[in-house]
């Protein structure tokens, strides 16, 4: 059997030729610091036994006739191809060949309308259905057994409408960032949204999850980018935003953006784009510590004076980065004696990547002055622009990087929160320990964290574990450090998840994330606008 | 019968001394562009008829059992304090004499589990509950004439905790602005909101009418404040609010704010703080008209360099900030060569208002010369810092001087909106002619605008209108003029309210504004909180 491009990013982010080779100095400092694995090859995609499509010849008929022949389909191919999930979880079931997610049904629809038809349909038949933009979610957003139709959104990826002086690009849902990067930059615009799945992720997906990027802290999460939204839902269209803001009560707009395929699909996103910045510095620094780093990235954020791109490593992800990318030898250890020079010691500092971006020159420069202001109060040293420039090439790395991880036989995952800057630090501390605890014993896991968004009132903590993969139970292995962990973010009264939406994998800590009468006015809103619960049912908890 | 205060502020909104004297060059003003007017004096409020309460002496005494003697009353001096509305409709009723929508008994809780107790009771006897604030809604957010409880906030009214790290102020819902920037100013911190209505509004209004203020701008409106809230519902408890930003799902916290006491009482708010402002810049400047200031804004939002105050005056309002405390004569001919010889006609210009504020001297002087840029390119001329400084001394005199017209038996009102900037001058039309076609003939009304909030895509509109009083049926009158203007709004797809909340005055416009499906989402909610409707019936069309 022929396998596609398709069948293989089901069991990795990218092609096996684009995952980097580790270095044996980084595969020493694995095997010290995490263990010592072996190799972990995924099962030939040929080998995937997928079972046949679950739904009626005569459903499958009701939608050709609704959408077109050509964009209905139980083909192998576009089957998988309209599989999703790209968490630890999701590779390691592929490696393993466990394919029992895959969808019955492939249904393409082309405009607002026939998505209405198809629900329609599927709503007389009671047939689940599961909108699928990039399926880069981490979070199980689309990963269920039930029998279903796949909506692929790819027929409604156009940028339909840029209206320039409000500054607003009208998009269909299944546009993804390069390509709408691309459509906009050619006209001075840019969105400046660049998570790390941007290679693969839509602009639909971003906005049913709450989607943040590497610029967040300056350009915005995706939910702040959101100017109205087109949904389609079994009991009707919602046309939502007419307005740059409003006191026209409650924020149903709100409800709709990170409502993650359970309350209706999203068929046209209006969004907020900037002209394109002529002027970019990123700077990179140290800071003697990641106490001392917080302390200084949170001076910036409540003098209003942020970075458009602010990340903040802990000393574990410090020490990664310089083991990855950062100089050896005789550098290495002129680097250490330029910092221990200017009070940092190289062995406990935090490594910050900071960029300004902007049209107005000098606004860039006095923003960056102001950063610094804050930044040097806090005893921060510079490394100049070089390594900030290439953390700007390397952005979109992890995911291949994770890649050669898992063949080298390592779980490899990654989460993140936020909470308040008052329990900051102790939220760290609090993560790094269920991680350890969880996925112990000794010497893994390796824990490191980065602090990639700062509010005026606290931030986000993206954390990074590697440990050798339990190859019997790997999927279990995660679970039990995951579900540790998240106990762990609400004993601590942070949120479940920051920006990678709840999906499957975080329904458990919903409840006490809202509260049991949240839980009942997301039920309320389900039932008003998909009674019949045909709507990727599971996700949210409902 | 002795005449409270609290009488006369259901009049007018201030004491009768604090209106302003209108000076004759004012007068005659009004009598060429707004039409004769005759002395319209209020009837006195010793006379107005008060209807018993309606509410059965069983369900008091279990009230009284729940919060104690003291805090329920069905006093007359108690019923009128809790007494809401402010805006012309409501005053014009009072003058009347017309008290037909004061509420039956007030309850006064002092904590959250006395809230909910007293929610119990209502709901057992089936009686309404209203919350009520400071009483300044302009849209009929507290005006009904179903028998109800007022739910009186003021004992809960503190600064319950100052997170000096996070910058997170957590406070009862009843404090209102001039007591809880005392408080915060005391210990180095300031929320920055500043409504016309701050005097007496409460920052539980605030959040339940999505309020924004003068400086919206630069510090966010009252719901981007918003960290936290815990609300009283009678299904129970919510607590929402567990970090600085979340992807956890729809946005519960949104859906709460701007709910209008229709969904909960609010009964605690977290909210942003920032460090008081060490440096403090209020430039005034002209712009050769209004199309030319709406492109420098809109150049300023664009280009990320909006000062925290702008405001920006079209050529009525200009004319007649000019005419109330500009210079005249000798001065004002000065002021005139002045403007020419740098190339704009007074006769046409713009006034704007912008300010800045921070903690860094440095920052503050960038963002200035960054927003004076963008405005430049547009032909702005600078006025100096006097009348900056002279309209932030007077930024909350408007309802004064509303009392002062109304006193002479002009019909003053305001209305306000939000939209995209391609749209946004068109629209100031369309508002301009329903007001002038609905509230003619000449020479009235006068109508004049400003902008007062510009966001990167679009910004709010704010009118005023004044029209000589129809005695017989000043409310009919009004509403006619509203319901015009309204139908304009919706038709020209901007929105129902910017930042006064929807009420019952713009509840039939609702509808419009988020659609069928989006009213079934709100009567959803409402039924997961309050199914047997107890809460501020009518609001929100709910």
């Amino acid at each position: 059997m022929a396998v596609s491009a398709a069948d293989e990013s089901l069991a990795r982010w990218g092609a096996p030729s684009d995952a980097p080779e580790l270095s044996s100095r980084v595969q020493d400092y694995l095997a010290r610091h995490v263990g010592v694995a072996a190799p972990w090859p995924p099962a030939d995609p040929a080998s995937w036994q997928i079972a046949p499509s679950r739904i009626p010849l005569s459903v499958a008929g009701a939608l050709r006739a609704a959408v077109g022949d050509d964009c209905v389909s139980d083909a192998r191919s576009d089957r998988l191809a309209a599989t999703g999930g790209a968490a630890f979880i999701d590779y390691a079931r592929r490696r393993a060949g466990a394919m029992d997610d895959v969808p019955d049904l492939v249904v393409r629809p082309g405009t607002h309308d026939e998505v209405m038809r198809v629900l329609a349909i599927a709503g007389e038949h009671r047939v689940a259905v599961v909108p699928v933009g990039g399926g880069t979610s981490v979070v199980g957003g689309l990963r269920t057994d039930e029998p279903r139709i796949a909506l692929a959104l790819e027929r409604l990826g156009r940028l339909l409408h840029l209206d320039e002086v409000s500054g607003i690009a009208t998009v269909g849902p299944a546009v993804t960032g390069p390509v709408l990067e691309a459509l906009l930059q050619a006209r001075g615009y840019t969105l400046g949204h660049l998570p790390q799945s941007w290679e693969r992720a839509t602009i639909g997906g971003y906005v049913a999850t709450r989607s943040a990027g590497q610029a967040s802290t300056g350009y915005g999460r995706s939910d702040d980018m959101v100017e109205s939204l087109l949904v389609a839902t079994p009991e009707g269209t919602l046309e939502l935003g007419r307005g740059p803001s409003t006191a026209a009560g409650p924020d149903l707009l709100g409800l709709m953006v990170g409502s993650e395929g359970a309350f209706g699909v999203i068929t046209r996103v209006g969004l907020r784009v900037r002209r394109l910045p002529e002027h970019r510095v990123y700077d990179a620094l140290v800071l003697p510590g990641f106490a001392a780093g917080v302390d200084a990235f949170r001076d910036a954020a409540q003098s209003r004076a942020t970075a458009d791109v602010m990340r903040l490593s802990d000393e574990a992800e410090t020490a990664t980065t310089l083991l990855m990318s950062g100089p050896s030898g005789i550098a290495g250890a002129a680097l250490e004696r330029y910092l221990r020079a200017r009070g940092v010691d190289l062995a406990s500092a935090s490594l910050a990547i900071v960029g300004w971006e902007g049209t107005d020159r000098d606004l860039v420069r006095s923003r960056r002055a102001a950063t610094w202001r804050a930044l040097r109060r806090h005893g921060a040293v510079s490394l100049g622009h070089g390594p900030g420039e290439s953390w700007r090439r390397h952005r979109f790395d992890g995911p291949h990087l994770r890649d050669a991880l898992m063949d080298q036989g390592y779980l490899v995952e990654t989460l993140e929160t936020a909470t308040h800057w008052s329990g900051y630090l102790a939220l760290h501390g609090d993560v790094t320990a269920a991680l350890r605890d969880s996925l112990g014993p000794r010497p893994g896991p390796f824990v490191m964290s980065h602090l990639s968004h700062a509010y005026e009132t606290g931030a986000s903590l993206y954390t990074t574990v590697i440990a050798v993969a339990d190859r019997h139970e790997p999927v279990a292995q995660w679970q039990r450090a995951k579900s540790a962990t998240s106990n762990a973010l609400m004993a601590a009264g942070a949120t479940i998840t920051h920006h990678h939406a709840v999906g499957r994998d975080h329904a458990a800590w919903l409840p006490q994330e809202v509260g049991p009468l949240g839980m009942s006015i997301l039920r309320a809103t389900k039932g008003a606008v998909d009674p019949g619960g045909l709507l990727n049912p599971g996700v949210l908890g409902l």
